[in-house]
């Protein structure tokens, strides 16, 4: 077992002196971007992640720019010391984990910030509003992927994939790496991020690394630790149906709102309550009436006060058809 | 005279490749982005960027994100062979020149790209349209300073700052500089890159070039080649006015609706129309009552088709007042 003990980097100069150290002696950075808490899921993007790099770098940061203030940003699950020993026990290990303080307050510069003037603008201008400008930060820079962050997650999460967008950009700016795994789990994101990327030109390569699940099917997520053990049982109603329904589509069910059907009340009569459920273009992720190509049925879901995401790609092969 | 002849690049992952065996090399790079048409403002800019690196790149790039689709893009002015030849008159010259072809055309990759239904949604998401999407590329990510970008220009011209910021995103992601200059001239522009480059964590020092005006004072814009002489000679207005109201303020005179009617009253009686005139906080481009700290005094005005801006910035010491 390699028990490598990573470097704490917590200043963001620091981290970004870091890598143009090792790139300069000609090492690849692969990157991680994490809000900690890590499961089985985050160790697959950091394995994904080594297959890819000579160096990992595992940011462990929960991003107020991506929460409302009525989100649970203050309950976010933390255990820095656990993520710490999780990372340890992979083998070959990482390299360096970025931990900073708050990526959204920049002291005192030669601009002044007038953060009372620039939240109020803010919300006029974007309405919406995350936590970095309820905090007052004087942050007013923001990434948007115009309709990518728009439905599914978007729909109810109005500030999320704003904030998303925008501290990748700034984890990319201060990490420099040549690749970046995200999680195929949150589908729309990593999509998203894929979109970023080429529209704004980073010389960063995305790759989207599979769902992990535990063995009853469920997907890891740091938010499964708030279900109760009934919860968790009702929440397996999403795997399982979602499995039903791209069973059903390969055996040439290609209709999506009979397969949405299948989903929706399996999740209703396991006692959650369904937030979405879309069959959507895996690219585009715009909405498909029937599949001709390849899709991925996202589904969103609350049991209790805990919202779960998950998906599934569906392939249908044009000869079934 | 230097005749040094810049390298002309246009692919942007050549221009990438360029920068980074410079910088291994331990050299750095300062960057003059431009739309062309150069004069002796963007000489300036240049001869500026050579204080700061020990190599120039210049772009020559008419970013159609900047433009609305009523506004001036297909007359802009070129002229690349002179833009050449004047960047070969700098003493030490410049070593690259990028002069991309369409950095909104990413052209086949692994994501389709449905423009007709991103262009639909862009439409209706962000409420301004730009000549890229009005021309379908499928580009959808736009960086918004949300409160810079508000007022003076940016409410005649709404998808311009979205339009600046994104393609100075884009460039720095290309050209990776350490130093880039802009003209001042251009105060809200800046203004807010500099913002963005602190709040996305860019790191790249941004440098603010002073104003270079013709003998008779009139601001260098590459728009002024299309006054006609008479107009010319009105647009005067805008510079005598500004001095007179700065050596007012000077002299203690600093409330700011009495010295905004002087110039809005000479720029009207030579026969221009202000488009605003505004004096604001030097950093945060709000609106002042009185002066009691560092402001800039903005002007925009029509004289025909033709629309000029110029600035004077205005340092009053506190023992004056």
């Amino acid at each position: 077992m390699a028990t490598k003990e990573p470097l704490v980097i917590t200043d963001k100069h620091e981290m970004r002196k870091w890598s143009r150290a090792m790139k300069s002696q000609g090492k690849t950075i692969g990157f991680v971007p994490t809000m900690g808490y890590l499961h089985q899921g985050h160790i697959s993007l950091v394995r994904e992640a080594q297959h890819h790099s000579d160096l990992i770098v595992v940011s462990i940061y929960v991003n107020p720019g991506q929460f409302s203030p009525t989100e649970d940003l203050s309950t976010y699950p933390s255990n820095f010391r656990g993520d710490i020993e999780q990372l340890m026990a992979i083998p070959g290990g990482v390299d360096v984990v970025f931990h900073p303080h708050n990526l959204y307050h920049y002291g005192p510069t030669n601009q002044s910030v007038d953060s009372g003037g620039d939240k109020g603008l803010g919300r006029k201008g974007s309405g919406v509003v995350s936590c970095v400008e309820d905090s007052g930060f004087g942050h007013e820079t923001w990434v948007r992927v115009e309709n990518l962050e728009k439905g599914m997650c978007g729909e109810s999460r109005p500030v999320f994939f704003r904030g998303v967008a925008t501290i990748v950009t700034k984890l990319f700016n201060i990490v420099e790496p040549d690749f970046a795994v995200f999680g195929k789990k949150d589908y729309q994101q990593w999509r998203l991020i894929q979109r970023m990327v080429r529209d704004l030109d980073f010389s960063i390569k995305v790759i989207g690394s599979e769902i992990v699940r535990d063995d009853d099917g469920l997907a890891m997520s740091s938010r499964n630790v708030h279900l109760s053990p009934e919860q968790r049982k009702q929440a397996l109603s999403i795997n399982k149906s979602l499995s039903r329904a791209r069973i059903a589509a390969e055996k040439g069910h290609v209709n999506c709102q009979e397969l949405i059907d299948i989903v929706i009340k399996a999740i209703h009569e396991a006692g959650g309550k369904v937030d979405y459920a879309e069959i959507v273009d895996q690219e585009s992720l715009k909405d498909v009436e029937e599949i001709t190509s390849p899709v991925v049925f996202c589904v969103a879901a609350w049991f209790g006060k805990v919202r779960l995401i998950d998906n599934m790609e569906i392939f249908i092969r044009n000869g079934d058809l």
